[in-house]
């Protein structure tokens, strides 16, 4: 290999490999973005007012470091969460940071490494592996049914034969919506051993009215680990919160490995304004929900496959040539993502007129197949 | 061991680590703090409300994810650089993060990992072998001087010897203040080969007038990496806000392992705005330089020992028992770091006021010793 080629010197296993992320394209681009899971409805002007007096208030000390333990907004947290399927949930119980996956890749720096084993079951987040590859854990990777149903039988086995440090097990799935069972964590929690069975709620406040959330688990198991974001029911993905709730330990373990001083001033002041306008800012999920039962709805009608889905998205297809759809989709201004096992793609769930203009552009883009 | 001794189930070589940072302790614990070495004077009211409008501005659109390019504050930060000892600094040279912690943490997760090394120079930055440790990064140390230089035989014998995926080269170093001349870095560039020479500038801005930048350097050599912070001269601890200047595809590679929207709206929004306010924030940084050396000189004329500094603190000694010195000035009000090699202790330069509580109490400690 020539200098020239080894240029810049990164570590062998990371050479030529594309950065994660969807593509980002303007609204002049595609003017219906439907790619991400955000939410489609932002802060109110009053919301909106309140961050930014709040970080008004913060700036005039923004030449001192922000309170490293960021008491306040874990209190907050901590409230939040009992209001949203947890219950003495307290504030040592909640660690956050710049995005939930700043949380996840600080778990595996914690309790992952060198010699120890990370757990998932395909088709899941692609950023599983990654957090995984950048802590140097090794990663093992379950399958779930046809229908994104985990096999209890089979999940259990794979985690008392590979003994996995951290299992990571999101709860609705990305990107195929969907939610596990309490007997299915528990199950799992008690195969794991001294084992972190990690729960990812980033979508936990769209699930559906009977399937309840693993923050109820929490007394039972002190191997569960929750985690949730600020970035999607909370409408907040620009702000970059997530957190968890878990036994103290496991919180203050993390702390180890946190990078001092990780959550800013700004962001915490911007994230506690926010949890004042929870109800606000939460009063779209419901809308969203039915906008996610009636797309799926939809979609069936038109006898395509659709994955039963808890979360702000819907995983449909099959498609032979699903790039052809996606692109067809593109052309009329409609953004979704190409993404899940071959033939499928996700749609995030929109406000209606954007929903509507997504039916409207997958009918045409379906008759010229 | 029993189960609960090794309870929760953190990597082996993190358990009973204490979290790296300084005690934070409130104003009426230490209603004098020169410990972290903050900029004492805070953005004024027509910066806070700049800060505070543009956090406003994007938290309309707070629910969609931020720009993961953050294309705007590259070019602001490059042209921020272009001003303060660089030229020809472009945005595609440049890359940021939560903190220059963050930077050099995700350096070493691309650069360095398993089976590479690590290398700095001791005394100095006490986060540099944290960042090795939770990257996996071998971690070797050399020595300075007995004035807290560097034998520059030494240190480029040492590179050849190790072959180091990254050096560490803070200028200023912290704790002891220490700059390095441009001759020791060009060396220690061309021993490395292809190895990253980083120089960690966090303290660059308050470098003396006779003391050159690395940024000059940028041109020469293709593997040397300059890194700052808003944190120290820029008045922003609080904001969270540390870059890099390199090659571009020193700064491209980064995207690699960088997690995917690291830096939020609100923190890109908030940084923007403040280097709209640079000549403003800066303009405190003739009065700390002053300060500084005023500093030093008063220590030496008190008979103490005291290290040459271009940053924004001093490290001064030699006690027998750092600790009693340390606790006197806490006693009285002045909290400054017990930190650097055994018998020295740091004082970070605070207002003309703030300095006169330090050199009182001081006074008074050293007359009980």
């Amino acid at each position: 290999m020539t200098a020239a080629e080894t240029w810049p010197p990164l570590r062998e296993e990371l050479r030529g490999l594309e950065p994660y992320g969807a593509p980002q394209l303007s609204l002049e681009q595609a003017p219906v973005q439907l790619n991400v899971n955000e939410n489609p409805y932002g802060p109110s002007e009053a919301c909106a007012a309140a961050i930014a007096r709040a970080v008004g208030e913060a700036a005039s000390s923004l030449n001192r470091y922000p309170d490293r333990e960021f008491v306040a907004l874990r209190g907050a947290l901590a409230a939040y969460l009992n209001a949203s399927g947890g219950s003495d949930v307290t504030p040592d119980m909640v660690w956050a940071a710049n995005g939930s996956n700043e949380v996840m890749l600080q778990l595996l720096q914690a309790f992952g490494g060198p010699g120890r084993r990370a757990l998932s079951f395909a088709p899941t987040y692609s950023m599983y592996p990654e957090y995984a590859r950048d802590t140097i854990t090794e990663w093992v990777v379950g399958h779930r049914e046809h229908d994104f149903t985990l096999d209890l039988d089979h999940a259990r086995s794979l985690v008392e034969e590979v003994g996995p440090s951290v299992v990571l097990l999101p709860s609705p799935n990305n990107p195929t919506g969907t939610a596990l069972p309490h007997d299915a964590i528990g199950v799992l929690c008690e195969a794991a051993g001294d084992g972190l069975v990690v729960v990812d709620e980033a979508y936990g406040e769209f699930r559906r009215t009977d399937t309840p959330s693993a923050l109820e688990l929490l007394p039972s198991h002190r191997n569960l680990v929750v985690t949730r974001t600020m970035s999607k029911a909370f409408a907040l993905a620009g702000g970059r919160l997530g957190y968890l709730a878990a036994d103290p330990a496991i919180a203050d373990a993390i702390r180890v490995v946190r990078l001092p001083y990780h959550l800013s001033a700004v962001t915490q002041a911007a994230a506690l304004a926010a949890l004042g306008h929870a109800d606000e800012l939460l009063a779209r999920v419901d809308d969203l929900r039915a906008e996610r039962d009636a797309t799926v709805d939809w979609l069936r009608a038109r006898g395509l496959t659709v994955a039963d889905s808890d979360a702000n998205f819907v995983l449909f297809g099959t498609f032979a040539d699903r790039h052809a759809v996606w692109q067809g989709l593109l052309d009329r201004g409609v953004l979704i993502r190409e993404t899940g096992p071959a033939g499928w793609l996700r749609v995030s769930i929109g406000t209606p007129v954007e929903m509507g203009q997504f039916r409207t552009a997958l009918t045409e883009v379906m008759e010229e197949l």
